[in-house]
């Protein structure tokens, strides 16, 4: 390891940190709104469940921050992109892109749909899907017949196209949306890292057809467990509502259903806590900003290493800040996980890439050699909001 | 409608029911326990979502009460369904048996597995699985083919039997128990609505390889959203806890998952719910218990209609009182619905049976002229605990 200093690692983590903050996690929650207001409202109106208004308020106030058409509140990141896979066309025995380098339930939700994953690399630019790479696979290994997309390997119609915006930082999506266009395939973001960033200017998750949002308890916003899907067609929006609440037929009394639907709806107490803490997210927002902005500074000199910026076209959320350690020092990862872990830092690598899943081993895929790199030298380190300071 | 007075119904509705408390609906929440303080704890510790204390708790005390070996929090009943058949090794393709009189989740969860529900009829006795009829059904249709219990008029393996408990009413399981080990098949209760409820003096849910509870805001106990799965086996549990948590493999830092599994975990903040609740849970089923007493006197003799009291082999949990028509009155129950609504008592029909809904129309079943007949005669009335009265 010449040339690498780890400790210069954990020296500029402890100068963009807050002092005295004793041990410091990844990404911790902030509770300093009306989440108590709004709960203890839950509870004393007796409405925790599925009826009640905080729902249908989290759901008007998303669709108003990100400018989507239509928000539907679901009970997790996972159900939202499984629905908009669904209403997006995925059917048994399609295929579906996605990138490798993502958490396990983008690969998940192509499984419920009974189709199979097919893994594009990343991108060092932004950590999302290759727009150029997956271009050329596209040319070499698929043919339009009949309207559809079809993988001439595996004679299986390739239906949608799934990037996700990695630790909050968007993908060119540009390029993806035109190459949907041209291929014939349906875009759905998988947006559960990125409410709160932009790409040229406007929200991820309203370039698709469909996009998912997650509010898990380590992401920008939480309910505690909760996601949503969003839509800019009136009409997938209402099939959205309607596939996530068992596909009940309205009535006064009657218990009438016209399809499979699931049991996805987000609780009103889960939504209560998602109003109390919308009304913070600019806030919030903004302390990731001043935190990223802060490690950018703390790591300009050190070496070996890079911390990873918003791509040129984009404002990110700095969801998860990560560093990037160059390729001679990959071997260091663990050593430096190990080291700032000791010292209360807590820091984490990026997710194994699906190909490597035994689950998802054998489903199609081009080159990998961007996932397999970036998997091996990202590290995530902490990105609360609070430790941006300026709170309270 | 000779010899039927509609209004002996509401006049013996009002008698059971507490005076002055204005519209009443058919089953409301009660939060007069811990339930502030256990979810302000949540907020003040920032432990709402997937890490924290409360579902650990909550699970061991789910398993103390019911007397279950292993008790599996997750984020509803569907869910807590959906992942018992599977580990009761339900595949694609699979026949399983289910009730056609119940809610549309016992044969979504079967949908979800791939596998075709396969409609059996319902006893009178117990508004439930009819022992006697699936016995006979299974002699005329079924054989044993190399262990398996295979459908003759489908070629389909049956793989599973899952009873309902309807209305929190248990039905007789010893012969189901009998039944499912003469023809190979694995055993799954549907207890989304029996906690608290007793077969024989053992609770509803630990007769069986696993058993679904829920947890909804209707139900004797409400999370929200939530629900639970129940087994009696240490190996069936350890896997349904990591099927429902992504089927992670417990790692320091590394993101390794070992199957397609599901994000169905229950947020700690609405596992802090259960704890609350489950403290209170004696107190609402003995008011629960009151109030069915004063129903079924007051129904005594109210010409036309029978209140539905428990098995005589059982406890039951009385979650939601029902009235049966007699057969000559059927025609009458819409106008009750109607009538009762309007002097602001809240009442329902049962469900749509299964086989009378569009996806499910076309899947095997044997003669269902019981879950017809009760489907058309049952009505709901108001059965929250508070309505018990003794409370506060």
């Amino acid at each position: 390891m010449t040339g690498f200093d780890a400790e210069a690692i954990l020296r500029a983590l402890r100068s963009a940190l807050p002092a005295d903050k004793g041990r410091i996690g990844l990404h911790e929650p902030c509770f300093a709104g009306n989440e108590w207001t709004y709960v203890k409202d839950c509870l004393d109106t007796g409405w925790v469940s599925s009826v009640g208004s905080y729902v249908d308020r989290f759901e008007r106030e998303l669709a108003e921050f990100t400018g989507a058409k239509r928000a539907v509140a679901v009970v997790n990141g996972t159900a939202a992109l499984h629905v908009s896979l669904l209403l997006a066309g995925v059917r048994p025995g399609d295929e579906v892109i996605i990138p490798s380098l993502t958490f396990v339930a983008t690969a998940n939700a192509v499984a419920y749909c009974g189709a199979v994953p097919h893994f594009a690399d990343s991108d060092e630019a932004t950590l999302g899907l290759d727009p150029d790479k997956l271009a050329e696979h596209l040319s070499a290994i698929a043919e339009i017949r009949g309207g559809d997309c079809v993988n001439r390997r595996t004679g299986r119609p390739i239906r949608a196209v799934v990037p996700m915006h990695t630790f909050g930082h968007p993908v060119d999506l540009d390029p993806l949306v035109e190459l949907c266009n041209r291929w014939n395939l349906v875009l759905v973001e998988d947006a559960a890292e990125s409410l709160g960033s932009l790409y040229k200017g406007r929200h991820t998750g309203t370039f698709s057809r469909l996009a998912a949002l997650s509010f898990n308890g380590n992401k920008v916003l939480t309910t505690g467990g909760g996601g949503a899907i969003l839509t800019n067609d009136d009409g997938l929006g209402k099939m959205a509502k309607h596939l996530t609440t068992t596909a009940k037929v309205p009535h006064r009394w009657e218990f009438f259903h016209d399809a499979t639907g699931y049991n996805y709806r987000l609780p009103n107490i889960n939504a209560a806590l998602g109003c109390a803490q919308l009304e913070q997210l600019p806030r919030f927002l903004k302390q990731k900003r001043d935190l990223a902005a802060r490690y950018r500074e703390a790591f300009r000199e050190v070496q070996g290493v890079r911390f990873i910026c918003e791509p040129s076209f984009a404002a990110s959320n700095y969801w998860l800040n990560a560093l990037l350690l160059d390729p001679p020092f990959v071997s260091a990862r663990d050593d430096i996980l190990e080291m700032t872990d000791k010292n209360g830092i807590m820091t984490r690598p990026a997710w194994t890439p699906m190909h490597r899943l035994p689950m998802y081993r054998n489903c199609p895929h081009m080159d990998l050699s961007g996932a397999e790199d970036l998997g091996l030298r990202l590290i995530n380190i902490p990105s609360s909001a609070a430790l941006g300071g300026g709170h309270d």
